[in-house]
């Protein structure tokens, strides 16, 4: 299968092709980048070098293929829909575009137009563990944010029992690759390293994304932590009535026993009691654990991911996997590093 | 008025040193360490090259002075307070011995003996922002821990407005020297660097303090970041009435108005919005910063300190300015670094 | 063919672990080790949960098996290779016993009992690039150090060449990983973080290594730098002759052409100008690249690799691999994370 | 004395405001930055918050006083010489307009104009430790840059007393804040962080300060790493004669055994063997140490200080302090933090 790469010059667009590259099933047909029309991809992610010959191109070269992945900026997959669903049959999303199916609920997060609701309600939700029937022989696939995957991944299985009672806090911390590549004060490294930086406390577009998902409400406050890569949400939940963590763990397994990219991490060492993103990057797994409180009202959901891989291309390519029936692990068995 | 600092081979303790070195009415006389006896400060802290030519020494050694700084391990302060009681007509102690005033609140944290009730009703709390008038001449002083330190300071004016309704979340991140000096599997550096790692999600011993000193429940979480200094805390408050940020704000400043030592942050730029840690390094400053979710029912309010200095041995030495009736500043006056 | 590990508790260790557990022509047959004996892998390595059952045996539980890969402290694989070699067939040693071929080279830099010549002349350089044909069939294999192995692939094709005039300075600068899994004083997080300590000014043990493989004599600067993966190193060189650039990657060109696991890097761009060791983590990648100063005087050779992998566990697999006349890059595929 | 701070928006800048409000003899009476003009100093810095109600205002607004510190880009100081000399009788510049008095030197490094002959004749080398009787009085100063005042202290007793055979190389790591306040790709975060980048690995231009300053031949590598503080400098040297480390250590401290800012590093503890930057962030400390191998042919020179402060801002300060007759260490007591 043919698979093309539009917007291949950022981060998430690079490990889409990191993957595609390595994937069995797929050849990497071309990769896009109006900036770095001509030059080679390792000019650009230099891991990539000798791992392919492509060079970019612009946008304007891509031919027809199998499948095309979307790797822009929120606001351009909206307006190239017609054009990259001509190109291929397949089309998967890593934009904000066709993620919120609900009008209202999208104006409260984004400016700008929407997005057209004959081609949104052709999108499938990228969430394997919630939608995979969905997924088969889907042709338009949008993948959630990474920070509203680890979040649904940790929430669903609780808020599917009815065991929430209220809102939830997310507690987001996340490395500086979510930013993207475009360099600014912020990202400045004399000024991003070491930060600890609550650049959101209320009100991230992502909260839509979980809610919607979840059917809960939800308070999510986003703090800017020292990592490139990774994404840790902590979830601060008041169960609906006495549970035991006997019985949590129980809602959990019986959720996600069959997921290969799932994983609870129920250890007695601190060190590795609750999931952390380090040990994840590269790697297309979201970590699960939990805490209860021995008055058993407070519970703390604790979820990890690469942001760019189970948060992005990796979760992309995954969605991929199912819509064509193929091995879902397939281009996606690295495990993760220890120590790193 | 002479200094001496038991326990300085720590890092608490070092900190102490570092401060009285520098102190214009102090002068330091001994420091002790079982384990550097005999060495040069320098030779455990690199930054007292050329700072100090003193030599470490036993704690049998210590000779009588004005005050002491116990910078011990919990336990040894109750232990060892009739000897120090009698070094020295003042005793900053650093340790959580003489921190909490009611036994069961005690029980419910700590193991091991409990402190002497007579000894303990004589140590006043080091908080000079809720109890400067109690420190005033004091002769015995407990100074608080370093993340109690910064809730403590977070939550206190709401709390004392009546503005919070049921528990407060307060989520703690912690650099890696709180932990200490002695090496283990945990502060290995390959396991440490970059952790994300949630230590404690419930029941940390600060919780006890941080109630006692506000007076409403707390629910604790604390998270072990990348960084080696710095402790910040973000409170999760439902305000128990409509407030607005601006009566919040007023609240804040009729507060801390005239304190040298706390800083309320309102900044307009993401990028130094609400407090963070890596600025107040070598500092003695607890950075303040608040914001209210638009719906009003979901306040977070950050506060930011270095751990070793406003959450140590920083807040020691402005007891003892109060206590001893000098500038509060004197020998505090380190304004932190940027970049950094 | 069925493997095992020994001392597979460790950082080396557990890296040889993580390859077999992928290689398609390996089946991770037991892991020991001493301390963990009867724990799951994951709880020691946390990066391999879900991806084997095994538990730690110890060593005397060890089964016969293909080939057995040694991961132990130096100088237990010279005291164990009577009963290792009879367990299985290959063996592949990462420790320093079998490498130095040369008495007294060798007592120059290590202390305590030699090898065994007899034992010691059966072992094959796991160099695959100096000694690949050494290297096909081959029943023991001795893998270089880290920095040695960097600094070989550096330097040899210019002293193959006659090309280096006097002694050459390797200036390696190592991660934290490279001190193995026991934490001590120089490991604690908060002396270790931020590190740029010249803990080896001269005569590291690797110096031994480089001067035998390259013929040219060599001194050795070792600064251990932020980071927990990676090892670089940036080799001084006067030229023996005049010679230009491009003839200088004529030579790199003719040494490394067909090297799978060699990349010669040579871009103008500053940020990747010269090779760096971040995007290299978790591959089996050396990267090099050189600069030669107008004058033509001073040449900068700079290697960088992931210490633990080509600079151990992946080089050892790439040596089985050529032993057992499989695809070389078997298990190695891995291509490394842009940004990281 | 009245001081006004010229280009206080940028880092060097920021740091020369920190230092002169802290400053007893000092009064800090103006703050320039074209781009952030009409703001308060803290929304840049923001260590600065609460230490001064400051704002910035444009180079026109600037009125007499009584001395102005120029930290502007490089050719600007040039550009501003006669007005700036009006504005203040005391010119202390912090960029490279002024260090070099060769003009044919000067050209192979720099492009552009060259300063005018007259005023270049007037300003004095800020280099207290070997210009002292210069600057006692001095008019106008200019300070060399952080890489090059860390190498010229680390080899000026040891070509002064005519020990240095052929070229010294000078290997120099630096942090991220040296590269200034403008973002771009090389500084962004994903991109810098965790680097080991050999950014310039011949003719870096403080090569022909330290070569004007020492009078003997450097090749000098320049390479990024993971800090936003902090230069280290590794000098490499050929002794021309048979010297002993005892004899070294002995030229070394007649050099510096009564300067305030430079300290001799000679612990037997790997630890802290050598100097290194972290310790030394905010001090204006240069640490120095040395290794001599046992052939005695190579010699190990290594320096560390604060890029911003003893490499720029606090060195300003001190040429002040003997420039106005003042205590050389007025302002300049901060002893720097352990751990960090």
């Amino acid at each position: 299968m043919k698979a093309s790469v539009i917007g291949g010059g950022g981060y998430i667009g690079g490990e889409v092709v990191r993957l595609l590259l390595q994937h069995p099933e797929v050849e990497l047909a071309q990769v896009t980048s109006t900036r770095h029309s001509g030059r080679p991809l390792r000019a650009v992610h230099p891991n990539l070098r000798d791992q392919s010959d492509l060079t970019y191109v612009t946008d304007d070269e891509v031919r027809d293929c199998d499948v095309v992945f979307l790797a822009m900026p929120h606001g351009a997959s909206m307006k190239g829909v017609d054009r990259w669903s001509s190109v291929a049959p397949v089309v998967v999303d890593l934009s904000a575009d066709f993620r919120l199916t609900d009008h209202a609920r999208r104006e409260r997060y984004y400016r700008g137009p929407a997005p057209d609701p004959i081609w949104l309600s052709r999108f499938q939700a990228g969430i394997p563990e919630l939608n995979r029937e969905g997924l088969r022989g889907a042709s338009h696939i949008a993948v959630p944010g990474c920070m509203a995957n680890a979040a649904i991944l940790a929430l669903h299985p609780l808020a599917a029992a009815g065991l929430v009672d209220g809102a939830v806090l997310v507690d987001a911390r996340t490395g500086s690759s979510g930013g993207g590549r475009t360099p600014d004060e912020g990202s400045h490294h004399p000024e991003r390293s070491g930060a600890l930086r609550m650049a959101k406390p209320h009100g991230h577009r992502h909260t839509a994304e979980i809610e919607q998902a979840c059917g809960v409400p939800v308070q999510m406050s986003v703090t800017a932590i020292e990592a490139v890569r990774g994404v840790q949400v902590a979830c601060h939940i008041r169960p609906s009535r006495t549970v035991t963590e006997r019985e949590l763990w129980s809602v959990y397994r019986d959720a996600y026993r069959d997921e290969p990219f799932v994983r609870l991490v129920r250890e007695r060492s601190a060190l590795h009691r609750l999931p952390e993103p380090k040990i994840l990057s590269g790697t297309n797994f979201c970590d699960i654990g939990l805490a209860l409180n021995s008055a058993g009202d407070h519970l703390v959901v604790v979820a990890a991911l690469d942001n760019l891989v189970k948060g992005g291309a990796g979760n992309a390519v995954h969605c991929l996997n199912i819509a064509s029936g193929w091995d879902e692990t397939a281009g996606l068995s690295f495990a993760g590093l220890h120590p790193v």
